[in-house]
Formats: structure tokens, sequence, C-alpha cells
């Protein structure tokens, strides 16, 4: 390592900047022999390669020139346009007006926490929550206070009393974050029921929540209740994003916000990239006016299923003794193990196994998460996934044999 | 406006964020009957659109699923080749290493004063400066001290005495910001023998420099003296974009920095952004492989001399009086004003009489600058720029006869 010059003149944020422990995998799972299950990436050779290239065409035949141009901080309004069709699938009424296009819904996450956090400031989230979005919020070195979450999603009755004792603590609470649908890590969807009760507790307490809904679209069998957007108008910010439904590639995602506040989004927005790329926005808009872009989800849909169905009854053959959660859609399962395991320190003997995951530790704010982990299924297929999970049956065997002497 | 319901709730940084001058403008100058002066877009009707078409067609067609993919938070090794050879065109050495790809330079200065800038901090910076960095460094809630600034770019003098003035008054200076080459607003470049002073006033009084040079390859002329950072390794942190040089409507542009900054760089982009985008990466590294992309640059300083003669010389019949700065290239001109005009109050009426520019204002974080205004002339055609100063000097002057009753 280094020297570092300048170690007297980082702000005092930059401390709370640290590699995420998804991160470190990186270069471990790319190797091909090694079964990923460990990073949530999209399945895009399902993409219609066909029809983006059609859509490049028709692009850089029409509008080549705004296309390849500076554009405005709030994002392109035909795409917002369509944005607001796919909200509405969800249940939300929207103002285009009101919808901010971001780099990707990780930096619209950025830019809500920079327009919300001073250090000292708390943050609500499942526990488990998404690494990236515990990541964004302690580099704003924001406390993250975790509310206890079951099958059901987050405990309206632990919402309350959590908020109950950090205000009683003098802290200030700046909002909750929460991933209602196929939840990630936890692959868990928020009640119906308890959609409603925790909206009913924020406005109470005068809380704002932070709608992460990026997995929303990508049911199996049921589609999720509506987004808790659609039942509150005023006290909750919603990001969405095209990577999970259509292209991460792309880096464009969205957040719909109260009027007062995009209105800071789009500043912040400015300020932090001048704009989104307008050629990214546009493949995606004349992606999306051109084709059936509903059956496109319908067939993502099905891969992730599929997948899904995979690792479920891999778990079953392998390791039938473990409890999991019982994910409706999205990309995730999350493993109890027993509790002599701690997934953090077993990572490496299931590498030599040749099977990678996150280990719990990662989607939690405060050190705990040990005796979970997550399997992301999204990206292998079926068969890998049999085999990946095979591995970890091995290793987790192993691992139970040497801690047990 | 609407009420807000959660002004109780901000960051004390979200006060810190304003709309440009320049941005309030937008609207205005996108009528086409104005002549705007005032925005900095690139050329871009003079990108080879057929050599873009075919460089995404083999894109799609070799690598479309790595194209349209998640992919790593420091950007692309390939991509960070060229960007080590297009830098080494200003005596830049550099290892792919430490080159960091971002969403645009100005998300590389969002990211590097997320590291550096607590609030109150001190960033020195030319007078004028950069708005858009100005908003960044506001956004960090930073100080912005203005040093003196000439026809050969900053002055070291005034440099080492504000220097030791804010240090006497017991502040912190994070770094002094720099756009060296053909500078935005004023056109200046800085000359060579004021580099090695004002990198050995910062080395003496340990200041880093953060070189922004998004325009010096599109010199006129002579080609702008080596680039800071080729000076000093260890004291500047380089920043740069293919905006001007390629497109701008990708959004890619990267940051070159010692070792222990890059490291922490690379943390904030993935807490930013995940990655930045890959398709627009690929398309770029892909163009630069199997295009003469130096003739292409070539085709853009003929395009920017031509609209800088425009500029000159439409000054020279229309407003002879005045004095203007002699850039050498880049999109720049400053222009010196009779002390009677306000250029921030006059715009309103330039704007009715079809022309628009950017007020000095916008480029002095302490309220001066009224005396000054920018010319753009980097997109509009020759012609129009001639019928753009015409319409301003019936402006400055129809101003003078009231001013002076």
């Amino acid at each position: 390592m280094t020297k570092d010059l300048w170690s007297d003149n980082y702000a005092s944020r930059a401390n709370g900047l640290s590699a995420s422990e998804v991160r470190a995998l990186f270069a471990v799972v790319s190797r091909p022999e090694v079964v990923s299950l460990a990073g949530g990436m999209p399945f895009v050779p399902a993409l219609p390669k066909e029809r983006m290239i059609e859509s490049f065409n028709t692009l850089m035949a029409d509008r080549s020139n705004l296309a390849l141009q500076y554009s405005g901080g709030q994002g392109d309004p035909i795409l917002r346009e369509h944005i607001r069709e796919i909200m509405g699938l969800e249940g939300i009424k929207s103002n285009v007006d009101d919808i901010v296009i971001t780099t990707g819904s990780q930096h619209g996450l950025d830019l809500v926490s920079s327009l919300f956090l001073d250090p000292g400031d708390v943050v609500l989230a499942e526990g488990p929550s998404y690494v990236g979005a515990l990541g964004v919020f302690r580099a704003r070195q924001a406390h993250i206070e975790h509310v206890y979450t079951d099958l059901e999603g987050i405990s309206p009755e632990a919402l309350n009393s959590t908020i109950e004792r950090v205000q009683a603590a003098g802290k200030k609470i700046k909002f909750l974050y929460l991933v209602p649908n196929f939840a990630n890590p936890s692959g868990v969807t928020l009640s119906a029921n308890r959609r409603a009760k925790v909206l009913e507790i924020c406005r109470k307490h005068h809380i704002l929540v932070l709608e992460d809904n990026v997995y929303g679209l990508l049911y199996f069998e049921d589609r999720a209740p509506d987004a808790l957007r659609s039942l509150d108008e005023d006290g909750v910010i919603y990001l969405g994003s095209f990577s999970k439904i259509l292209v991460p590639g792309f880096r464009v995602g969205y957040v719909l916000a109260p009027p007062s506040i995009r209105e800071k989004l789009v500043l912040a927005n400015e300020s932090a990239v001048l704009c989104p790329s307008a050629f990214s926005q546009m493949m995606i808009s004349e992606y999306l006016s051109n084709n059936d872009w509903k059956a496109q989800i319908e067939v993502f849909r099905g891969e992730y299923k599929q997948r899904r169905n995979a690792a479920q009854a891999a778990m079953k053959e392998f390791l039938p003794d473990l409890t999991t959660t019982n994910p409706g859609g999205g990309f995730y399962l999350w493993v109890d193990l027993p509790k002599e395991i701690n997934s953090k320190t077993m990572l490496p003997r299931a590498v030599e196994n040749l099977v990678a995951y996150t280990p719990g530790t990662a989607f939690y704010g405060n050190g705990t998460g040990q005796e979970y982990l997550r399997i992301s299924y999204s990206y292998p297929t079926p068969e890998n996934i049999r085999v990946g999970v095979q591995r970890l049956a091995k290793t987790i065997n192993e691992e139970l044999s040497t801690v047990k002497g």
C-alpha cells in the first residue's frame, strides 16, 4: 500500500466508504469454474438484441443529434411518459413533472440521501436490507437502524417501537428505506395489510418513506400488492429502474417524488452529472415505443421463475434441513444456516469448492447476519444453480463436521 | 409553489443547491428564433454517425451481453488503455490502474469533492471559474476563494498570497481547482512558465491540485503546454472527458488520481452509481479502436476555429470598443463590458433582441462578475454567431443609452 500524501485532507465522510463484501467477491466469481450465486446480475442473454438494434437504427436515423448531445437534468419527457405508464402497472398515479431520471436507481438513492442525510441522522431499514443502500447511508455518515422483518415483510409493531425508541433518544429519523417487493436480499414481499399500517405509522411520526421497487414487475405467480406510493403521494419517494426489467448496461433509473423534493432532486442531479445520458434514455424510450415490452418482462418472469424453482428444488435435494424464504418474484433466496456456521468465514471454503454466495453480514449495518446467506439465482442456468447448491451443501456439511469436531 | 411537508427534514447541504444562471436560460434559448451564445454545447452534427453505427453493430455482434450488463466500478480496462493514450498527447505518463471512469467529468468533480470537502472548507479557483464546478463546491458547503487570473491564467503571486491569507485565517484549503487550457469561461490558457510556479507553490503549502482539462485537445493553432499532471504525479488529480472531443450524450469522463485517492474514488463511484454505463464505455472504446479518432478531433478543431474566428470578427465589426480574451482553443470568449453595464440585468433585454449569453456573475462564487459576459461560439453556425453578436451589440448600445440617459 502506497503512503497517502493526502491522508490529512479527506472529508470526514470519506472514512464511511468501504469495499462491500459483495464487491470483494467480484474477482473470484468471474473465474468460469466457479458457480456464482453471489451477484444479482440480470439474465441479459434473454434480451431481444435484434429489437434493440432496430431501436438504435431508428434513433440514429431520426434523432442522432439529440441522442448524442447534452440534455436536460430532469430527463427525457417521452421516457418519463413511459415511466408513468410502467408505474401505473403497480397502482401509481403520477405526473410526469414529478419524475426525475437518474443514472440507475443507485444514483437515485445517492441523490435522495444527499438531500436528506446529515452525519448522525438515523435511517430505518428492513433487517436484512440492500447492501448498496446501506453503503450509501454509511457514506453519508448516517446511523442505520434495522427493524424486525419476517416473511410478511417489515413488522409494523417493531417499526412503531423502533421509531419511539430512536426519537426518545433524541435522534432524528430522516426516512424509512424499504424494498417492499421480492426484496433484496430476503425475497420477501410486504403484505397489503402491512403496507397500510406502515404508512399510517410513518405519517403519525412524520417519517418519510423511501420505496425502492426495482423487482416489483418480476413476479412469478401473483403480482405484488399495489406500491406504497399508490397509497400516499406526499409521504413516499419512489425509486424504480430499467436495470432489472430491461437492461442494466444503460444505467437508467427513476425517482418519483413530491414536487418540493423533486425540485431539489433535479438540482442535485444536475450538480452531480449535468444530465443523465440522452443516448441511454432515448434508446430505452425508442424500444418501449415500438416493442411489446410487457411481453419482454413476461419472458424475464419465465426465466427467473425457472431459476427460482431450480434453486428451491436443489435446496430441498441437498440441504433439506435448512429453512429458506419462498420468493414470489425477483432474484434472491435467503437461507437460514445452522447456528454453528458463520457465513462470512465460511465463504473462502465455499470458493475452494467452486461456489460463491453473499454472506448475510453484507446486508446488516451493524455486523450481524452471520447466520444467513443470500443465494442469487438470477443469472446461472438452472443446471448450474443445482451444481452450485450441491457445492454449497458440501461446504456447509464440511463446515459442520469441522465445527462439531 | 406547493407547501413542502418535509422542509424540516432536509440535510443542511440541501440549502446549497440552487438553479444556476445558465440553467435558467435553457427554456428561453431553445426557441429557434433566439441565437444562443449561452450554453457550451459541442457541435455534434460533425460526428461521424456512420462510423458510430458501425461501432454499435460490431459491439452488438461481438459483446452485446457484456455491453448490456452491469460492469466494474472503476470502468472498462480497454477504454482505460485508450484514455492512457489520449492523456499521453498532453505529456501525461499514467498507469491504467490509476484511471477511474465516471459519468461525465462532472461526476468526477462531484466524486472528488465528496472525498475532500467538509462544510466550511476552502476551495481555491480561478476568477472566473466553471459554473458547474462552483455549483458542486457550493453543494458541499465549501467556501470558494477566487484567485486573480489574467490572460496568462491564474497568477502565481496572487495564488501564494491567497493561500497565506486563508491559512492565516485558520481555514483549511482542500484543493486548487483549475481549467488550465482554453478555460471555461475565459478562454485563457495557463502559460508553461506559470504551470511550474503554480505547482511549486501548491507543493510548498501542501495544496492538492484538481486539473480539469476537457478542452485541451481542441486547440486552434499551438497545442497547450503539457498538463500539470505531467509535471507532478502525486499532487494533481486530473479530470478528462469524452464530451468535448467525441460525444457528450454518452456521459463518459475520467479521473486520473494518485493511487491512495484513486482507491477511494472507485468506492465513491460504486456507492454513487454501482458502475458507469458498460454500453457507453464500450461504444466509445469500439469507436476508438477502429477509427482515426485523432482525425476526428482535427475535424472538431476546424469547426471550432472557424466559429472562434466568426465570433472575433463579429466583435470587431459590431463592438470594436470592447476587450475580449483571445482563445487559442475551446468554446468560449470572455467579454469585458463598459462599467455602466450589468450583464445579469441586461440579459432579459438581450433575449427580447433574440440573443442569449451567460452573465459573468455565473462564474464567480461571490456575486461579482456583472461587468463580464461569456460568449459560447461552439454550437451556432458562423453566420448565426455574426447575427448573435450584432444583436448583442444592439442590446449593449441600447443599454448604454438608457443608463447614460
